[in-house]
């Protein structure tokens, strides 16, 4: 029987789905500099002060400030040499007033100065004498101790996803290790009996799995460990136990099955979820295009996708629905995709009632950035393959106009 | 004796700096399914036609479309159900008129057939009658024949940095490994009498080195292989020899100095990429906050970086300048990084005649996107740790406006 689905709309299929998944609470330590995102499992905050001592930002004399107050270039300050910071050691240097020592970039500020003269804005005038040319401020050229952070400042929220410059800023204040969030487990299955490996030649009919191949990086993406399992004929009984298989042998934490694109294959699909636990199947439509025929469902705290076969509509679906579901399971917010804004080229047509994302080229003229369309007739993977971006268009909208201001998200 | 730099802007210095790298040329096989993120060796073309067989995007009837035509909820077309289609299988159906077939989404359309009705719009009438309650035009829910994409279509030009999709696409035709550009093997030193392991306790006067890791993270992000070679001396000797090891026994293609924040050790720096062929150092000191005192030396054509100690500079620096030169070698591209436009929240100050990169948090309120700087007194590695991007304050500009639309780069 054909079954007419209930649509959801695209927001409440997301929170319905988001709110029965918690996370795994699973924590492990890794190395800093393995860290890339991944998830913290805990606030970090920082065990030291940083800088540690009172630095230099700039080449030149380190100074009292007062003694530099008034000199010009026609009536310089004449101060008194009496050393040079050694960089990476500490300086025995005491500066008295009327004194200067010379220090590098990064270099130590010595007791009593209280200021750094650029070098640029001196002269040396003797073996033991320097000209400034220029006063100095209190202060000026001069990180104080704890300018960047201070003991127990907050580094990182708990759930924070991992970006290059945090695993600098833990490895800045000795941080080599941190407690991370297990990465999930994801289960792929490709289901159908049209689809055959991608190495395989097609027969007439037939159509190769890509599915398992976009879902599986769209997995590594979001920080999960994607399991390709392989392609399942179109039979409950066979998917149900390779299902369970996933569970007790695999370990899976999240289940991915990118259906066939038949409704008897959907149908199966659903049946398998309820069998693997309450909840069982929440949504089984979304009203969006691509990817209406999706299936969410959660078995004993399992999230579980039925995606559709069409390869961009599995693709988009995944991207919208199965990334931030990965996040959340270890702990984080999806990192926000900020909207790419653009002028839209030309008319679309949508439908009130439907979310849409349409594959787009992004073109810079005069500029201005562009959104431009690709217009296939269908769902055709080589319109992704050409796109820069998916164009929004909302839920409630019928369409959109040329010239209108549009989103994009990058792909 | 203090050097004073000839400041080249930021598009010069990248300009100058790109002109002299070459594409490594070297090519090696790889597996589609891992190549995300490498780039391609040669222009693809498709060796298949796409769709192979005329496919229904629905789960319903094939009919001749002339038959449906005037067919309505009140007057519905009666027709002949002559078979079902398989699924991963040619059919032996030919429709006549009068006559339709159950096909399922993917499904191949029978010879004879000319359109699919949606199951919704039909209702079976007895075992071998159907009930049409709505026409279809010629064509509608069928996928063509090469529709997605034809035999010798251009699939990705070479040097094209492959994403999800594309591995999407290229599967989907059976191109499961693909020639790719050999990725550069990047030499990665710390330098800076100061600069000790991040495991290791400080000492006064001691900083961490961050700047390795840092620069590792964005060579791998950019398709490169990182060797992180560990930390020198402010030593010109051992600093050559260290060189001409990475280059000898490392096979370096490319070399990064992270170099001690104090100007003798840029200046070592620089007479150590004089001695690595020609045409050596092209620019010393960028016009650009931060980052000013970046070398950047092109040697037997290894292009070689030396970046300011301070991590700020060294990031931002090695984010405009050192991963395109990594694409380049690979023969690409840099992919656009499309700017989020965000309304600036307060004014800021610059100079005219330099670039500046502000570490910014980006905020959404009432549906509108804010660039919020983050003001730190000199460039702390926490502003970045705290920052969603850098808001660019462009060379000519003397600062920007509160309320003025910034470009922001996000992190």
């Amino acid at each position: 029987m054909p079954e007419f689905f209930t649509l959801v709309s695209p927001d409440d299929a997301r929170t319905r789905f988001l709110e029965h998944i918690k996370p795994l609470g699973d924590v492990e330590e890794v190395e800093t500099s393995d860290a890339l995102g991944r998830v913290t499992a805990e606030d970090i905050t920082s065990p030291q002060v940083l800088p540690e001592f009172r630095r230099s930002t700039v080449d030149g004399y380190a100074v009292r400030a007062s003694d530099t107050y008034g000199a010009s270039e026609s009536l310089p300050a004449y101060l008194k040499l009496v050393g040079e910071v050694p960089m990476g050691r500490s300086t025995d240097i005491t500066l008295s007033t009327g004194e200067l020592a010379l220090v590098h970039t990064g270099g130590m500020i010595p007791e009593g100065a209280s200021a750094v003269v650029m070098i640029e804005n001196t002269q040396k005038t003797g073996d033991a004498e320097v000209e400034v040319r220029k006063p100095v401020a209190e202060g000026e050229n001069v990180i104080n101790v704890g300018e960047d952070i201070q003991p127990g400042d907050l580094i990182l929220r708990a759930g924070h996803v991992i970006r290059a410059q945090d695993m600098g800023g833990l490895l800045a204040v000795g941080i080599t290790g941190i407690r991370m969030a297990r990465q999930p487990r994801v289960a792929i299955y490709a289901s159908g009996d049209e689809v055959i490996p991608p190495a395989f030649a097609t027969e007439p009919g037939q159509v190769r799995d890509i599915n398992s191949y976009n879902v599986d990086t769209l997995v590594r993406q979001a920080g999960g460990i994607p399991m390709r399992l392989g392609i399942l004929p179109d039979n409950f009984d066979e998917m149900l136990r390779q299902a369970q298989v996933a569970i007790s042998e695999k370990h899976a934490d999240m289940m991915v099955f990118s259906a066939g694109s038949s409704v008897s294959v959907r149908d199966v699909t659903a049946d398998v979820f309820q069998r693997l636990g309450s909840p069982g199947v929440l949504v089984h439509g979304v009203a969006t295009k691509p990817g209406k025929p999706t299936i969410l469902a959660v078995g004993d705290g399992r999230p579980l996708m039925g995606l559709p076969g069409n390869p961009v509509s599995a693709f988009v679906q995944f991207m919208m629905l199965g990334m931030a579901v990965i996040y959340r399971m270890q702990g984080a917010e999806e990192p926000r995709h900020w909207p790419i804004r653009a002028k839209l080229t030309t008319n679309v047509a949508s439908v009130a009632g439907r979310e849409d994302w349409l594959p787009t080229k992004l073109i810079e003229r005069d500029g201005e950035l562009y959104a431009d369309p690709i217009f296939f007739k269908s769902n055709l993977i080589f319109s992704l393959v050409q796109a820069d971006g998916l164009l929004k268009i909302p839920l409630n909208k019928a369409g959109l106009e040329a010239g209108e201001m549009v989103e994009v998200r990058t792909l």
